[in-house]
């Protein structure tokens, strides 16, 4: 029987009757005659709830510990999941990440799994059961418990399709799939059917917080074919796949925003070798993810440094940088939270020039000035100011994507 | 360094101002000079909380889930305090059933403790840790998550501190100590400096519900001193140690009431042998405890035979009995669950004869018709209607404990 990966979002077992509705789900999957391992998230709002009892303890909470509490979320989950299946009738086994054995290093908040041991899955599976397993959570080599960070699930999920070399990984979401840019921003936004793992990876990195961008890097490098697609409808989503020589047509199959970031920048600092590493390696040890960085020597000697963080980082970072400050010599440092990283991303862009000049003028022409510049080989991002967020979403959608079919 | 292992139960730990407050009795205590392993249970209600959930997806919820769904409880406190702990500045690491590796038998909901691994416990103590485990779960020898029953983390600590051979095991609880009689019922009770593990089990099984039996049993097997205090004040509460010589002076030591029985009697059943065995094998079968049997024979050769459960299985206990009411040939069954155990304990009955009679009397003194009696070397149950439960016990804590003073 073919072997299929599905994986629930929070939403998806949000209450007891969603519950009950994704146990009808996977009984219709298994009676049109998959086998099945499914993977469950928290419930919605309960790994927020359990985050706010720790930080009610702790402004900085020990990672170890939290990583024990918020893997509770998923315990519940699982388990009310697996009675709900039961309940119906359908034979069913909960596994939490230490007993499937989801084995990984031991970055609490940011684990990454190294291997899953797949013989208690196959035994449950050959006798006729469907597999439930906690997504965001494994253990380390000594048993503590860790937690792969947000939206960790998907990563779960993809990971178990690639070490069970299942025919495909589903994950149900609230949304029906990737869209050209946001629908309730851009209105003309329309759903992809296909999309590369590359592109996707681009897209979740500038905003489009569908999937997590470590699961999008593990169904690329296993090519774990991956469909992203509503809990809500019997609709086809979107498949995540490897590039497809179609694609190359279609300039950019994405605009993205994100208003998650912070920018800090360092004012006048001596323009020396060592610099960088300097500011950067205190940051990266606090397990800091630094997005963009640009530098822009001036004549005097001296040099302006901006980088962007995830907002939530942004006060951690920024106690780092200040105690670097007489180090480094700067005249001072400013912060900006108010900020937007608007992108297009396409496959395209490889084999078409261009893109980027056509960005800059539709953004110039709407009055948006552009604050920082960082592009890939498929992607170009901006920083702009956050109150162009909607304006710069709609104008590059129109000028890139119109009414355009895509694929 | 002694020592010692401190469990602090739902009550102790129910909001994060009182996990603050534990991890500052915690912080005393090591001070003090005192090398800690700490027990927690579930944040008051959480267990209740979970349980309705699984109860809104099935009436009989599969155990093995349910189990997985409960301990998730433990989970959430042991990380709580381990925070709080860090938070003060003490050292501390939380530690899950499957973590220390507590294994028990595969019996969900009720599972028994077979062996206790020390060896991370002990690491992380030499490390200058306090250790804080979870109450309540073990794990099976396939890593099945189990749990112990209500008040199963009394039964973790007690373990675990002959496991470590601890200098003593605290149990902190909302009440002060163990008293002659319930205090809200009788408010001439007392508390006891000392009693018996034998008198506690006793007292444990006829409704004086502050430590769980088997915990007792645990104790007194493997002799650990327990010291039942309060949470709430510095007070001594009461040990529970071997029996005392001073102790065979005291007839009675404490009254006891159980009101979460449930009678069970089948009318006019043909008397012959093997008929027990019928009745009794499928309701063990379904682990439902059977407290009390009264089977009086009658001249036409008929028995009525009447048995107690716990209320909250009376239930299931029935629909049991109703299946076998054909095969066993009896006219009927008949339930009350209106019914009150009322029980007097004293190591000191063993050599004072007398006792029965004595009680018999003081209850008939009040027009109290009694139901049912059973009776053990140390211990008089009678079941009398559940509305004489108060009167009962005041009027025989007034016979047999009055105003003398307790050891």
């Amino acid at each position: 029987m073919p072997l299929l990966v599905q994986k629930y979002g929070g939403t998806s077992v949000g209450s007891i009757d969603r519950i009950k509705q994704v146990a009808a789900k996977i009984a219709a999957a298994r009676a049109a005659g998959h086998e099945l391992v499914v993977v469950v998230s928290a419930m919605a709002g309960e790994t927020n709830r359990l985050l706010a009892l720790a930080h009610d303890i702790s402004e900085i909470p020990d990672e170890r510990e939290r990583d024990v509490l918020l893997a509770s979320g998923e315990q519940v989950s699982v388990a009310l999941l697996t009675l709900a299946l039961k309940e119906s009738g359908q034979p069913a086994r909960s596994f939490l990440g230490h007993q499937v054995r989801i084995a990984t290093d031991n970055a609490y908040g940011k684990a990454r799994i190294l291997s899953i041991d797949s013989t208690k899955i196959l035994r449950s599976l050959k006798a006729g059961e469907v597999v439930v397993i906690a997504g965001f959570q494994g253990v380390d080599e000594d048993d503590n418990i860790t937690t792969l960070g947000r939206g960790g699930s998907d990563t779960s999920a993809v990971a178990l399709a690639a070490f069970l070399s299942a025919q495909a990984c589903e994950i149900y979401t609230d949304v029906e799939g990737v869209f050209t840019a946001d629908p309730s921003i851009c209105p003309e936004a329309r759903k992809l059917a296909r999309i590369s793992y590359d592109e996707m990876i681009e897209l979740a990195s500038t905003g489009a917080k569908i999937l997590e961008i470590r699961s999008v890097e593990f169904a690329k490098n296993f090519s774990v074919p991956v469909h992203v697609r509503s809990s809500f409808s019997e609709l086809e989503g979107t498949w995540l796949v490897n590039e497809e020589e179609s694609m190359n047509n279609v300039l950019v199959s994405g605009v993205a925003c994100d208003r998650n970031e912070a920018k800090i920048t360092l004012l006048r600092v001596p323009d020396r070798p060592g610099l960088a590493a300097q500011i950067f390696g205190p940051i990266a040890e606090a397990h800091i993810v630094v997005d963009m960085i640009i530098q822009n020597a001036s004549a005097d000697g001296t040099t302006d440094l901006t980088f962007t963080v995830p907002k939530a980082d942004h006060k951690k970072a920024l106690a780092i940088v200040e105690r670097t400050l007489p180090a480094v010599n700067a005249q001072g440092v400013r912060v900006d939270t108010d900020m937007a990283k608007i992108s297009v991303v396409g496959v395209g862009m490889r084999t078409h020039a261009g893109v980027a000049a056509k960005m800059f003028e539709v953004l110039a022409r709407e009055g948006i000035n552009i604050e920082m510049i960082s592009t890939s080989e498929i992607k170009i991002s901006v920083v702009v100011d956050a109150k162009y967020t909607e304006l710069a979403v709609r104008v590059l959608h129109e000028a890139f994507i119109g009414k355009q079919e895509t694929v």
